[in-house]
């Protein structure tokens, strides 16, 4: 029997373990064996290596994974949107599944908060049997339940990875606060989950876009990806600059929508001043808790603001994104956003590239 | 010619001084003429006594107001919802007027944030003819363009003055973020604002209602008016362990909506953490700038909330408040939140006993 | 082995036969057994019965049901809400089960659309083992991934069926199309589903609630539900006149939300001129195809209208309904809803009491 | 003193009549002269010619008109938007005023059903001075509380004459029935409500566009605005046929929204089996009362839809219009859609090209 290839997460902070383990040889009844064939590093899988966020280790990470089914379960014929699956299809799936059976999920249909919600890549322990529940190796072990979506042949494995969980994040979020069309929209932001929401408002029919970010490559990205405007924080450092630029290019009074795609908590302090009044802000990038900030809450009231919170996405978004993705113009920006790409066995180094913003898009190619 | 006796904020922290003006006694187009019945002091005038807000002294404060029409200006025919008006009918009115034709007020349709907006007993000096623009006052004149209502002989004055601006403040707050009948609601505040957001929350149809206050007096009261649960901060003077009564009452997840109206900056932090993962966050009662606190947004990420601010009320609204006034249970629970009436002449200790929290509502009566 | 007593409809228009089926000594995994104590008789029973709806015959009719558990399957610990189940417990259950798969269940999120949808007393044939999937029976059969719900103790039997499924379906509707406090409400119809939206109107806020109805008895019962207008078709014959007597008690204009719950075709034309312009029409009542009427469509743009549909309910709004049901209020007027009880040997007599509508609402206690 | 021609419709049905005016030589305070420079001719102009509205003759119709500013009135600085209005601006002005007193415009917020609304050339009167309020005309009087808007530069007459009253009408529709990214889109009718419907349904990012019309050349308009598929009426000339198309496009289950754009009742009939279950269905065209059709009520329960009818427009949708007719793209398609231009001396030509639909849009140059 031959082993499966998987780079382990054993330790906080210490470099991923080659490891061995055995290949995945049956599939119970509604589940699924994929053979990798692409794993995204996500920023999230930084903050999970830093040990930020609770989880059981050793772990193999990789929640943003696209291959091909090597076997099929008792059962399972269809993906989510009801087509057929077969052995050699090529597969993408919602990273999480939910109960639904708990209060979030029935009751006020909230699945994302989920009370038993769990997430290949991030939740299953690997030295528990079958130990393969990560995007980081060779094959994956998919449970019963997994929202399976087979990826359609003129969709690139490069747009699905490249779009990665950034995309149904963004998707997501501006599902739960909506642009208009017509709507000026600010994005802090120009990472992946930053890009991913100058398409969403884009596709949508955002007026102007205005982007805040940098480096100098995310800036090009930005400005391909639909922004009308991109502030660099490096030729305008302070947020009392940024958001004269803001003001002068909405009027004097601020955007519609701004949507906040850093994750530093500080940029919320800056992004809650630059909607106009009566306008929308989305709290996007908050995902992992890094602390407190200096907040004046009399500016919720003044300015007479709608705040959206919206954690990870459903099953729903992934159809949604890569309906997207069907398209041509989205589909070559995503997937051009990859531009580095290592075999497992440079796992580290692939971290360590995304950990230094050294490239766009950071892949696995197991 | 008769003299007109009012009192006026000449000074911050000053005694406000008891002067005379020259009788009203004509009404240009579209104006009015009112001879004040009552005006009731709100907790905002204690902030503008304070020097809280920006405002072109002297003033007569007052814009909790009702009187009888006196002089009735040309082609001042109805009132906002189309009756006629007459010398001798009771009437209140908005107390502010918006300009109808800025951004604010045309395009994104959110008059309240009008960019010329003006408010009766807040923003006109007293120096400048016709003087008598606040409530504090024998008469007051209305400017052309003031959303006037009449007064149902069903509804009395003590019920409109003792609802106040709290009522009007509440229904906005509520409309934007609307209770669905059968919601858990928290309010956090047992002042008007709190009362009247229970009274809404209740006449919405929500579930359970649990209040959040203090002091005895105003126990009573929130119960009285339909609180279902009233923690009372004395007995129970930690965030946490308030947090914890709420989880308990709620199923174990928090409130489907919870609404501040307290004031004090640090609210906004025991009241985020109480509603359920994807609830509602109503912050209504950061009125005035009352400084920063620390505060940790990664919060409105991971609960998947959505936080609505609101800013005042519209003609609208006022509309809305009396038709609610016209139900006898609320009416008689608002009018009975008057406990302690002042002739014009002693507006000082009017004030101070508003500033102390002596006493439910407190009115002038000139 | 004991048998079980249950009427069963074998040809339409013709009279149940009571029928002997063996009983139920076995539950698999995930289903239940359940000992009926009342089913309700439905006015859909009445249209299965004279052959309006395609059905696969013979049927156990019955989708109204309230009973205790007997047997539990394997896995089934928890009913819909986190409670623990045990044999002995009084339950109800959604009549439907949804497969949670197909694109309205998934996709577009419209499970009551679900294109495998099943009814207990409906889409059962009882020749099929287990033979027992309807209401009109001693005992009843639970599929796995049925919805049930254990009654809380303060809530009696009677006032789960008395609502019935009408409650339900109001609940639903009223969530699609929404009442905000102080709305004007026409409800057309006074039969079940009338009376259950009249309380959920008044539930949320409504203001002035005018039902159009009869006959008499049923006048007395929309006026108890909290109708503060209801206009007797037989005292006022004329659609017209009705309309004359609505836009009276609303200002002339009409109201701002008009809910249909007659089922006669008709009842469209008259209730679709009786909202203000920009008002809403909820069509909740149309649930049979019962053919064609003449109608305008220029009367939906002019009058600049919303209507909705909505089609029965999802499992939610069973847990609604009976939150509903936990206030002595409305707990008291359902169950007062039945006036007419019989035994299950008396099947067709109850069947008549309903088809001639000679009673509140009717009973079956096996 | 130089007199002014215009077209006046003196009897239904009857040629135009050229008839001369004294020319405009003052302006009242807020008032306004404007020298026309090109009138569009709308469908609804071919129904008034007809007497299917009533309307007080004689008349000078055209209510889609653009000019430069000859006089401004005392007062009238400013334009809807606040830019600074002179002599000689290029204009357009929303074609309605509305009281912003009435019930409609105050209280429910609906002011296109203003009760007192009046529309230049439909609602004035020749024969009352100050005579000329229609655009078949060298100079139009606008009144004071017309919402002017000066036309940027970049926006060239044809633009916007071209997309006439029918881009605010869609815009307005979509507005209350908002299109999703992504959201298949069925347009029915190709004339200019149809193309304009397409292009915001397309702005606001629909995913699949179907368009049903004809003939020929507005087949090859709807493909240039964005439909990605046009079933052509007389190649499909059965419902049922065209029916099975769209499913056939759409998984089989119907679009997820449908808009009517075709102004005969029966299209209503088709319209309605179009969209999915849950869908959104919304009713854009029957602006004139055109009899009654044989309607199933019962769709809309069964099929759980949301139909929307919408009134023509308010100032606010001019304005964003406008920012539409910004983007080159859609600026360029508006002004291509003339293809008959005719001096006004030809007006009763123009308007049979408009009956007989020979071309695509027509205009009157003065």
């Amino acid at each position: 029997m031959k082993s499966i290839t998987a780079a382990v997460l054993t330790a906080y902070e210490q470099p991923l373990e080659i490891r061995q383990y055995p290949a995945l040889t049956a599939a119970g009844p509604g589940e699924c064996v994929v053979r990798i064939e692409m794993a995204g590093i996500c920023g999230t899988d930084v903050h999970l290596w830093l040990g930020q966020l609770p989880i059981p280790l050793p772990v193999i990470m990789g929640h943003e994974t696209v291959g091909r089914i090597e076997l099929l379960g008792e059962g399972l014929h269809k993906d989510f949107r009801g087509e057929t699956l077969a052995v050699g299809d090529r597969v993408v799936w919602a990273s999480s599944i939910t109960c639904g059976e708990c209060y979030y999920c029935r009751v006020v249909r909230q699945p994302t908060r989920c009370v038993n919600r769990k997430a290949y890549g991030i939740s299953y322990c690997c030295d528990i049997d079958p130990h393969l529940r990560g995007g980081y190796a060779e094959q994956i072990h998919l449970r019963a339940g997994t929202s399976l979506f087979k990826i359609p042949d003129a969709v690139p494995t490069e747009a699905v990875v490249g779009s990665g969980c950034a995309l149904m994040t963004a998707i997501h979020g501006l599902e739960r606060c909506p642009v208009s069309w017509g709507d000026s929209v600010v994005v802090q932001g120009t990472g992946p989950v930053g890009l991913a929401a100058i398409a969403v408002a884009k596709q949508s029919g955002a007026g102007k876009i205005i982007a805040i970010g940098g480096p100098a490559h995310r800036i090009a990205m930005a400005q391909a990806f639909g922004a009308d405007v991109v502030v660099d924080i490096a030729a305008v450092p302070t947020p009392e600059a940024r958001r004269e630029l803001v003001l002068a290019e909405t009027g004097g009074f601020g955007a519609d929508l701004v949507v906040e795609c850093v994750g530093y908590p500080g940029a919320v302090n800056e992004g809650i001043e630059l909607p106009r009044d009566g306008g929308k802000y989305l709290v996007l990038g908050q995902y992992a808790n890094a602390g407190n900030i200096s907040f004046n809450p009399h500016i919720i009231t003044r300015k007479q603001l709608t705040i959206f919170g919206s954690w990870a996405f459903e099953a729903r978004h992934v159809d949604k994104a890569l309906r997207m993705l069907e398209i041509p113009h989205w589909q070559h920006l995503f997937a051009e956003e990859i531009t580095a790409r290592f075999p497992l066995e440079e796992a580290n180094t692939a971290l360590d590239t995304v950990r230094n913003w050294r490239a766009g898009k950071t892949v696995l190619i197991p």
